[in-house]
């Protein structure tokens, strides 16, 4: 019975990716461990750029200064 | 001191109802494993069903189809 | 579909310590939210004293200067 | 900038099969959300069937009861 | 490569702060660990206080008895 | 009251920097944020390298092809 958890920026992900994203990663914990899909759960966090720190600095100002990341 | 994270669906939980579970486990902690009330705290994580992955699909969609999980 | 995480200092807490611990946040899941039980996952880390900090100290040393906590 | 935490039942996983799911996973996130590998962290937890709760009772007892889950 | 999480209650925390906490943590993963900045990561997530209990109750019915926490 | 959780790899990490990393953070959180110790909890999990996901591979493959991380 897995349990994922993804954090990730908050980049305006589409409900389509998310539902992509939930089914690949649920098919790879079927095909490579043999879990039940009904007994796995993944929850999706979506962060604001100044809540993520990188490098020693908020994503907002490192993608001001880098590329997206 | 122990540390609770408590994730579930964004279904309009109630402060009552929050409170309700902030008393019933803090009372398990002490109850069953002699923990001190004033070193135990819970997060409470409301997460939109977009956000749930569960059976390989969406919340959101997992429930259009079947009964609420 | 709740997911529960409890961590806690690892404390020789027993297996029948645990069982109490997961019907009673089961039971308060159950009752206040109106979850299911086949949706609802808990997982108990044991964190060892060396690998939890409280008050600015590990939890080691705190005990070793106070009451258990 | 994703963090993945995977959550799963100890079941003598192989290093093999870790190495399969973090390639799937990074895959997924790569061709999904146009993340950057060298980005992208997946940490595997591997819990104990006595640490981990399900249905309100210990995994190791429901297993015993129940088809593997 | 650490992953670090921090959880604290929402209370107006500004960007400016935000940058203060993880320069310092970073720079503490540097120093004492020998880590890379590149190689780490910390998300801050920002808790409204009727989701965080602490002794038994809501974090805004504590504070309503008690002095700030 | 913050929470707060290191994830790292297994490294060998001693109890001296365990020490010295729960007093700088904690120290960071009392300075920034005006929080106080004997609310801010510090869980730090140590990773094997074979369940640290980066780039892609396992951590133990990544770093017996490049500098460690």
């Amino acid at each position: 019975m897995p349990y994922v958890n993804v954090k990730m920026t908050r980049d305006g992900v589409t409900k389509e990716q998310k539902r992509a994203l939930v089914e690949a990663i649920t098919q790879a914990l079927v095909t490579i461990l043999d879990k039940k899909p009904e007994q796995t759960h993944i929850v999706i966090d979506e962060i604001d750029t100044d809540n993520w720190g990188f490098a020693g600095m908020l994503t907002t100002e490192y993608r001001a200064q880098h590329d997206k990341v």
